[in-house]
């Protein structure tokens, strides 16, 4: 059973092309009926639009924030979903980037799933901190200073802040729950 | 104008799906104007599935080889072209990553574009390397230990073998000219 998140606020980050569809709205539905407040910011406000295994466009959806807008002091955890080409673009916004970084340096807790690490890796926040990813990532993760581990579910409390992490959307049921955990 | 290719094998590495078309056919059909003989070899022989703009599906071509069945001692060079879940993919099948470093390892020249290089960085070839990629690499490349400049067409002799790279399709003549020059 899914945590208590009353009153808990959840930015969701992601590029506004690419998500992979089941790793937003699995996580987003189940953090809401937990009792959190969430809010999607990506680099533009405006439509995302998200995918089903990579490359097949599915549904859209509307950003409530763009990332220059949006600051950590309003939220409480972070939320990163995969998708191949999403997690690779948000990489390249600088301002994407350095919000991850202030989650972490902030000591608040971050859930990434599937590709969703590489923002991690971007923001070089990995460093003495154990994770899993898509198995895709894993060189990029270990050169990043990380410690890659093939789980469903792993939460790291190294460095003051509260990573859970899983590989890909097969993990969600186990990645919600720990996620909610570490961010109850 | 190309460098005369006549006589040389060159080996086209790429994952079953996800190839950026272009990335594909504007060197095949330049190296194979330039004299080379070309293989396409992928994981899996069979179709391979190109893409435009990472998402929309475009043409099939025909794997001739699959990766089990390639060895360095037939090829003369290699070119890794990009498309985001192509490189993503492939660096995933340990065959794929055992001949990119083969390539390096026998002194022979590699030629990659886009995301082309995740591949070098999966292979652990990039120590002491100075290379450009689409921009969403190039903290990997750093963090693999390689150099990562911001070029059209960059070719590093480092560690006794050439490597040529390019940042994404706007940049397929420069990368073109440099790689038949490296192959020649």
């Amino acid at each position: 059973m899914t945590a208590d998140l009353t009153g808990k606020k959840i930015a969701f980050l992601l590029d506004n092309s690419g998500v992979e569809q089941v790793e937003l709205t699995t996580p987003w539905n189940a953090l809401r009926d937990a009792g959190a407040e969430t809010t999607l910011v990506a680099p533009e406000q405006g439509t995302v639009q998200a995918f089903e295994n990579d490359v097949e466009k599915a549904d859209t959806f509307e950003a409530d924030l763009a990332v220059s807008a949006a600051a950590v002091e309003d939220f409480d955890a972070l939320v990163l979903p995969g998708g191949t080409t999403n997690a690779d673009a948000l990489r390249l916004d600088a301002g994407a980037v350095a919000l991850v970084k202030a989650f972490a340096e902030a000591g608040k807790p971050v859930a990434a799933i599937c590709h969703g690490p590489w923002a991690l890796v971007e923001a070089d926040v990995l460093g003495g901190k154990t994770l899993t990813s898509y198995p895709s990532l894993q060189t990029d993760v270990r050169n990043a200073g990380g410690t890659w581990v093939d789980e469903q579910a792993f939460t790291c409390p190294a460095n003051g802040w509260t990573l859970v992490t899983s590989r890909n959307p097969d993990d969600l049921d186990a990645f919600v729950l720990a996620a909610a955990a570490a961010f109850a």
